[in-house]
């Protein structure tokens, strides 16, 4: 019988998902606003679902036959764990983005209501998504775990766990991928007839590609970091409870059950913590006193503080180790010491180096920003190794484990306000398209600027939980295919490093080009509606909006199942030529290098965006100047970087090393 | 005593570098031509030698701060081996440009006479630095090491030979680095100003940085390559004998002795068939019906094949074993493969995506080539992976070392092609200066054109061998501080591996923001005489040159250490505060990020500029268009990537790992 302390978690997933239902209601009870505000938002909703539906058919489709060939292979029980994982992670994507819909306008409207009142609507709106995650997350890992422990005729919960992790991979790759194509295609077009071309202002009613830049920001932004960050979070639970139970025992105190219900009594820690974050946070902007950005530093104060106190308390009364806490800590030290890198780098000193760059034009604009974005990551992979050495100090392997989980404990808050982050910059498009008063302009503008900041350290958090959530699955993978010997200098092992290192930049480039074609066809289709529509450019004729939308999804769609396809079958190809070491030094290579990619190409783009920004507020000449171009050259540059490939790359590392992972029966098989 | 075919080796390098003054001299003869002409070439050699005299003398200081330490850590025959190896590799970089910046005005000149004729001459003072790196490699190494066998009371050659090593690297960095920063520094100024602002052709006498761009032709493509490839190939040598001492035996035959004289043989095998080759393609310059490049293929032809067939010979004959054969030419054929997709990457149908992205502008320009850049290491990280693993299964870790002597083993041609670039390309800069018949600019761009194909294939050799050289070296480095066990598992490698695979990166970032800030001095100063000097646009007055060359100067010699420094000190903080496996993995984490990026900067430089080449020759409209105006943006953000930031990764991956093994006595001594 299982610990009792388990049932804990996913009644807590379950009051955790009832809060964030109660969010979503807190969210729509506000008012939609005037015809001119919800036609507008209605508009990118019709967009929005209808890319969702043809993208989760796409995703849909692909799922099944890969649970047909799972039932093959494997067996029933881990196609059944992979379907539940694909189906909590589609709702909690789903869930998140259909109320980040229906808040955008309503943050444009309350912005009448002045600052904190927007400030309000677009946060509760965020932690709909940030609870929802967390808590289907808790809920899902949980049941299916309790699920297979309790029923006598299935293998054990911890055979079967991996396909649940799959299936969070499988919707994450899908979705950032098709979001982030998307997204960028639909930005890149806009901009480049718009700003560039035609000098009309970003989210201008007149540009035919507006209304498909905002529908990316909601699949890309909001339900594409949603899957992702999901999957992170699945990916570290699920390695901890493996390496947990394959532990015996950590500092000399033995572990048996409690090295698996640890790492679940975190989850639940922080599901709390998380809740009580986002609690204070929606009761601090009822206060008109504090700043935005103050609300939200407290906000994080708060769910570190109790995520660590609670993980103190585990680790000391239920554990009887405070190595783990220390563990734990170290992992969540970590995290923030990289957010904190990430946001020196993507809003301090360095970027005023790439503003003075910009002087000279587009050229040095780049090449400074690709000098800022390379030494960015320079603290943060130093940091992700020390710390593991740390974690690993205080309780082995696990410790590695635990450091993961100590990163992500706080998940649920700092999703809320990744998710806050284009709730406010569709409301700042809305406005614009909609011609709200300049009042209202500025409000939205000053809460998608806080939104900025918070969306790069999100995704440094989502590269280093990562990392150690990968380095665990490949230690679980090497036991499972009893690799005695992982030594650097057997060659199979460095030519697995060589080729894993360069998966990602494989991975990258062909996303990249996605969105370029994309981007491209849909700058062409721009330039026909400014050339063909009578009065387009004067503001007596509309655009075709719906035109654009479809080609952004097309485009999408078109381009979705390679990239996915390569990342689940290289596994299969690198074992099944070059053998179990080889595999087992790709994952090293590819965690390193798509760590390094993945945080370099966040940074760079997030650095770019904020130099044009620096720009746009009046250094260098300010707008229309000939520094002010380069840098809108610069931001473009970023966009499919820091947008669609950089976190694109954390999700291909996962995948791969669960694959490995779950596949390890067939390996044996095949292999012996 | 040594076997006497040991013997054979310093006498053969003794005959190339006589060949090799042969060369110079028969490149010497050709007419300077007349004073306009030889004004700009004088003046190139002015502000290069003056480089170059400034350089070495911070290089030399800082070597003999470095030799004084060596001394004093370890012993004075590894300082004696460290100073021998430094001056061989300054002496063959000094030997390399001082003709090239004698042959280029002589090319021009020559030019008059037809394509041939002047293709005779560049590339005989291109094979002088051929010539002039592998013998003097050749002599050196092999002096050294007789000189410890047959002085009884000194230590064993092996122990000290890495000394020589280290000086190869240590001019290396200060060469690459120093004249890096100064041909982009140089280059990026005279094209923003002049091509871009003013709109004056390249290479146009009004510009003030002009001959500053040409002196960097020389102090970073000549004698910075000439550095880089010595120091490959004096790390594949040593290396190779190092791992054939340890090595017992090869396929159940005893090596003995034989496992340090083949890698000698081969060597020496290498320059005839090298000197051969190179001889070919002088009698074939007289040939007026031979295109230039298929003039080079046979030439690279004839050098492989006569190397293979040596060393089929060498393998059955001396050594008694093909295995050595096969790992051997596993590693040459390699290379070959790998230059290939270099060229298929950087000259044929992905430059057509770049072009037609141009159209967009530069930021789509850009992203395109990112995605080009990046695709084009995959390729190549797989062929080095599977070459390891080839060369490994028939001879073990000797082979891998043997496959990097195989890549290699053509040096001396390779080189020759590679020296001749900078030379066309200096030769049609003075051409356009003096402002020649176009009938003689027809005939140096014709030229130059050749040397862009040569010049990324070059680069793509020296990548390859760098990662089996310090694959060896980490190996050796691995065995010597009695590392048992080098597990990825052990947190401590994995750890290195994350620090070892950002130190490329970081080393990039200050390379670019030295470049970057060097450019902009230049910039000011270019605009600066446009504004002030009365008459320069209208031709009637002369800008003046010294003063951008000694910007360029200041910048290289300023930025030069701090770099070079860091190098150096890695592997001394890395194993004193994380331990001997930490320094392991950094070495191969640095060995596969350091690899990666190297392709990669090479590959996305030479993509942007053959891109815009290609709309010069009049695709998407031509010089002028707006393709063109993108075209430029990307090959400028390429030129710190693909001549300063790229070509040093190699150098810094070498560096620190023979820095690693060379340091390893004091290791021992201190973590005892």
């Amino acid at each position: 019988m299982p610990d009792t302390a388990l049932y804990l978690v996913p009644l807590l997933g379950l009051l955790g998902l009832i809060f964030s239902l109660y969010l979503a209601y807190s969210t729509l009870k506000n008012d939609p606003g005037p015809p001119e505000i919800a036609d507008i938002s209605r508009a990118i909703r019709i967009g929005a679902t209808a890319f969702m539906r043809r993208e989760y058919r796409v995703m849909g489709l692909t799922a099944l036959v890969f649970a047909v060939f799972l039932a093959l292979v494997l067996n029933v029980y881990v196609t059944f764990a992979f379907l539940v994982g694909v189906v909590c992670s589609a709702l909690s994507s789903f869930i998140g983005m259909s109320i980040a819909i229906r808040a955008n306008g309503r943050v444009t409207f309350a912005a009448r209501d002045g600052l904190s009142k927007a400030l309000h609507v677009a946060f509760s709106g965020g932690a709909v998504m940030g609870m929802a995650v967390v808590s289907l997350g808790a809920l899902g890992i949980a049941g299916t775990y309790l699920c297979f422990e309790l029923l006598p005729f299935t293998p054990g919960p911890l055979t079967v766990i991996t396909g649940y992790s799959m299936g969070a991979s499988f919707v994450a790759i899908f979705v950032r991928v098709g979001g982030g194509i998307f997204t960028k295609a639909a930005d890149i077009g806009a901009d480049l007839v718009g700003k560039v071309e035609v000098g009309i202002p970003e989210d201008d009613p007149r540009n035919a590609a507006v209304i498909a830049d905002q529908v990316g920001d909601n699949v890309g932004d909001v339900a594409g970091l949603g899957s992702d960050l999901n999957q992170s979070y699945t990916d570290t639970i699920i390695s901890s409870l493996i390496i947990g139970a394959a532990a015996q025992g950590v500092g000399g105190v033995y572990l048996g059950m409690k090295g698996i219900v640890f790492p679940f009594l975190t989850v639940a820690n922080g599901l709390v913590a998380s809740a009580l974050a986002i609690m204070t946070v929606m009761l601090l902007t009822k206060l008109e006193k504090i700043k935005p950005e103050a609300t939200f530093r407290i906000g994080l104060l708060v769910s570190s503080v109790l995520a660590l106190l609670g993980i103190l308390i585990l680790s000391y009364f239920y554990l009887g180790y405070l190595g783990a806490f220390y563990a734990t800590a170290a992992g969540l030290i970590v995290g923030i010491l990289i957010g904190l890198n990430t946001e020196y780098y993507t809003y301090k000193k360095p970027i005023h180096s790439i503003v003075l760059a910009s002087e000279t034009g587009a050229a040095t604009n780049i090449i400074m920003g690709l000098a800022v974005g390379l030494e960015s990551t320079v603290l943060s992979m130093i940091l992700l190794g020390v710390g593991m050495i740390v974690a690993h100090h205080f309780a082995g392997l696990y410790g590695i484990a635990l450091s993961g989980l100590g990163m992500l404990s706080t998940l649920g808050m700092n999703m809320a306000m990744d998710a806050y982050g284009p709730i406010a910059d569709n409301a700042g498009g809305i406005a614009q398209m909609s011609q709200q008063h300049p009042r209202i302009r500025h409000i939205t503008d000053r809460l998608d600027a806080v939104g900025n900041t918070t969306a790069a350290i999100g995704k440094s958090f989502a590269s280093s939980a990562t990392a150690a959530a990968a380095i665990s699955l490949l230690t679980a993978y090497s036991e499972a295919v009893n690799i005695v010997r992982l030594d650097i200098r057997d060659p199979r092992v460095m030519a697995g490093l060589f080729i894993g290192g360069v998966l990602p930049a494989f991975f990258a480039s062909m996303v990249i080009k996605s969105v370029g074609r994309t981007a491209q066809l849909m700058v062409i289709e721009v330039r026909r509606q400014f050339r063909e529509i009578v009065g387009l450019l004067e503001g007596e004729a509309q655009p075709d909006y719906t035109h654009c939308v479809d080609i952004a999804t097309r485009g999408a769609l078109g381009q979705l199942v390679l990239p996915c396809l390569l990342a689940i079958s290289v596994p299969f190809v690198t074992i099944l030529t070059l053998g179990r070491e080889a595999l087992a030094g790709l994952l090293a290579g590819c965690i390193v290098c798509g760590i390094f990619l993945a945080l370099f190409m966040a940074n760079v783009g997030g650095a770019w965006d904020n130099a044009k920004k620096r720009i746009e507020a009046g250094e260098m000449g300010g707008r229309g100047s000939l520094a002010h171009k380069a840098s809108i050259i610069g931001d473009t540059v970023g966009d499919p970087l820091k947008d669609t490939a950089g976190p694109t790359l954390d999700i291909l590392v996962q995948l791969v090393a669960t694959v490995s992972l779950a596949f390890t029966p067939l390996f044996l098989r095949i292999l012996k």
